[in-house]
């Protein structure tokens, strides 16, 4: 069923929803509240955009051009379908495509900022592929892992250009090292945790091209109170 | 100046300090409280032992045998003196060596569990190397690296066996990487902030030789209140 919602009353923002494919999630919002943005920021480039939630929030934080990629074409459509409720065509583009098949087009250390919430969830014998093929592409590796992330970065990044990823704390070591090894350093990491006391369900990273080392570990965000309601961190970003 | 202190009053543990050398830190009580120990640990391996503060301590939560390894002769004995003190020789030996030149005259998958508080600052042509040789190489990676740490563990450990570090944030990438790259799968971090608020400053480090890949990053720590005072998580690691 196809639905508009508010983006979670984020800044006035109006998001396309459709409940048989897959909503926008607690990462698609904590992301461009992470990243590192400034004036000198030009084009930022979502991988993996889905229904925009992404490309929307960024667009009340900065003027840059914004490039949303969306592999699977219904799903495009909300997002395009959107962008023009919010009269956002002039700075959000969404394309329906494969980014690993279109990557050439771009030019090369093109893009100031990367930025990808990306399938979460490893490949291997035993995966239990959701039947829903929406929701496969959106969760599993199926298209996009985490090393076709870093080599498109490392490919369409400024130098000095800022890769942000939210993932799974599983996933920490994979993205360390490849970002490390397509020359994208780890600068700033994020944990969220879902409660006081429990372990971290979320992480934030955020790499810099060509950067020097030196990793910092920012204090943690804990996502929700004991009886469950957003802590007053979460609630700042939706208001 | 050489004294005795209590080792923070723990367990009745006395510990020889010597000012002119250095003192244990923090570290050294928060690594042992967080690697995860059970009774079927027989064999424990300290690099890097210093005046034995994580022996030491250790010998308060296992009946284990414990070798600690000091490069520096000066500091292996002020080792020494504190494990007599204690009456714990038929626990805890002290070896005065460079680990990574006897390496080989330990049996390969020997040991339980690898412990290092490590130097924590890398070498480059800008580094500024503390003029007294004890801190100099309690410091810095003039004689043993991330890298070698892991690269032992990998040959002494049991299949299983388990490699704690405590280490800078900064550091994060190189662990993880040097971890994976010699089989030994990073399954535990914990981060210590310094206070509520600011980027950690510590971080805890638990992997396991040919363990499954499944990281968990658990619920952080904070070390002191705003007025400098310990937080009552850590005061609970001296009663």
């Amino acid at each position: 069923m196809q639905v508009i919602n508010d983006l979670l009353g984020y800044k006035n923002i109006k998001i396309y929803q459709d409940t048989d494919m897959f909503s926008f999630s607690l990462d698609s919002v904590l992301l461009p509240n992470f990243i590192t943005l400034n004036k000198n920021i030009h084009n930022i480039l979502d991988i993996g955009t889905g229904n925009a939630p992404i490309p929307l929030i960024l667009s009340t934080k900065t003027k840059a051009n914004i490039i949303g990629i969306e592999i699977q074409k219904e799903v495009s459509i909300l997002a395009e379908k959107s962008v023009k409720l919010n009269k956002l065509e002039n700075q959000i583009k969404i394309i329906n495509a494969d980014i690993n098949e279109i990557k050439d087009e771009f030019a090369i250390n093109s893009f100031d900022v990367i930025i990808c919430n990306p399938p979460f969830f490893e490949i291997n014998e035993t995966s239990n592929l959701n039947h829903k093929e929406y929701k496969t592409i959106a969760r599993h590796e199926v298209k996009l892992n985490i090393k076709d992330i870093c080599v498109i970065a490392k490919k369409l990044l400024k130098n000095s250009g800022v890769l942000g990823i939210v993932h799974r704390p599983e996933r920490l070591v994979d993205i360390l090292k490849s970002m490390r090894e397509n020359n994208i350093e780890p600068k700033r990491i994020r944990f969220v945790h879902p409660k006081k006391g429990e372990n971290a369900n979320i992480v934030l990273v955020e790499g810099v091209l060509n950067g020097k080392k030196g990793l910092k570990v920012i204090s943690p965000l804990v996502s929700h109170l004991s009886n469950g309601d957003y802590t007053e961190e979460i609630k700042k970003y939706f208001e």
